[in-house]
């Protein structure tokens, strides 16, 4: 009967985006990255742009403050507004998608988002810092700042993020049905068993 | 080339047991479970009936607590004590094992002894609550606490007792290479994954 949904979380330089593609890919499924942002952006009146700097990361200020400072306040127009409401559309969005047809979708906390859908495969993928750094440092260039702190800064934004819409630890292997090392494992062998199981 | 070392860590009632020991089999590789609890009592001194309990559980008595008076004190006689010697024999035990040979390891904090063994792969086998109740009560049947409770006791201990010796959290995926849903994927899936990852 297989899986018709798939998710894929992944730490920044994972490679986890390139195994989402090539397994969409692989099974003849819509992908859901990039395309994603971009419906957001149309229901959401904001632009793509907005939407890929805002949609899955926190800001550096602490959401807990601004949780704080809203319910004391009775809600104020402000950052954690515009983030929530991105999240209710996004949310909104992913929780439609399996009726649309089979796909694989990237990240914004589709995994917690879709975690009661039938026939769906949830991933987590990872690395090791070394692998990490040698990946984004091959595709994005060097920059200015040091690649392990890039890493650091991306992730640490993620987890802030996912924590605060979804209450869970981000990267606990019981939030995923499997969790990959692709540093160890190779990134074919992560798509190879990814696929496997969606077939089954 | 292959992964010669094989570490398997678990929820209780996952059926990562199980697991482990078909992977064995399957790749003709020594089992280390109840033979390590013998080993470790032999070289310890004491019973297996005692390095059973005491060797991968801890007591539900604050370690940080006894850490802190046993740091004061300067060291003092008392459970942390045993607890700290069987550990220590354990992990010297553990470290050696690769030298005897290809072998399946069942818990025990391997993962994080052999986190630098070349050719060793970390695998951690976990399941939701419904998969896993159902599974201790076939298995061990019913006793007057709820299976729940049973299960959640069992995995706080061991989560203190990973937490103390490797300073890591126990089940977050960054400590293994692959973790996998037993209850979502299946446990033959789960051996299939396994045995075919030992071999590439």
């Amino acid at each position: 009967m297989g899986k018709r949904i798939i998710t894929i979380s992944r730490e920044f330089g994972s490679g986890g985006r390139t195994i989402a593609n090539e397994v969409a890919n692989r099974l003849g499924y819509a992908f859901y990255d990039k395309a994603l942002v971009e419906r957001i952006a149309r229901e959401s009146g904001y632009s793509t742009d907005f939407v890929e700097r805002r949609g899955e990361d926190a800001t550096s200020t602490s959401s807990f403050l601004f949780n704080l400072a809203r319910s004391a306040s009775g809600g104020f127009e402000g950052y954690s507004d515009i983030s929530d409401k991105l999240y209710v559309t996004q949310h909104n969005i992913i929780k439609r998608l399996p009726e649309e047809g089979p796909c694989v979708i990237v990240g914004r906390c589709s995994d917690y988002i879709l975690k009661d859908a039938p026939d769906a495969l949830h991933v987590f993928i990872y690395a090791d810092m070394q692998f990490k750094t040698d990946r984004i440092v091959k595709l994005y260039g060097e920059r200015d700042d040091a690649p392990e702190k890039r890493l650091e800064e991306k992730d640490k934004k993620r987890k802030v993020y996912y924590k605060n819409f979804t209450g869970r630890i981000w990267g606990m292997s019981a939030n995923y049905d499997i969790s990959l090392n692709s540093g160890k494992l190779g990134i074919e062998s992560c798509i190879d068993i990814i696929v496997e199981l969606a077939k089954r």
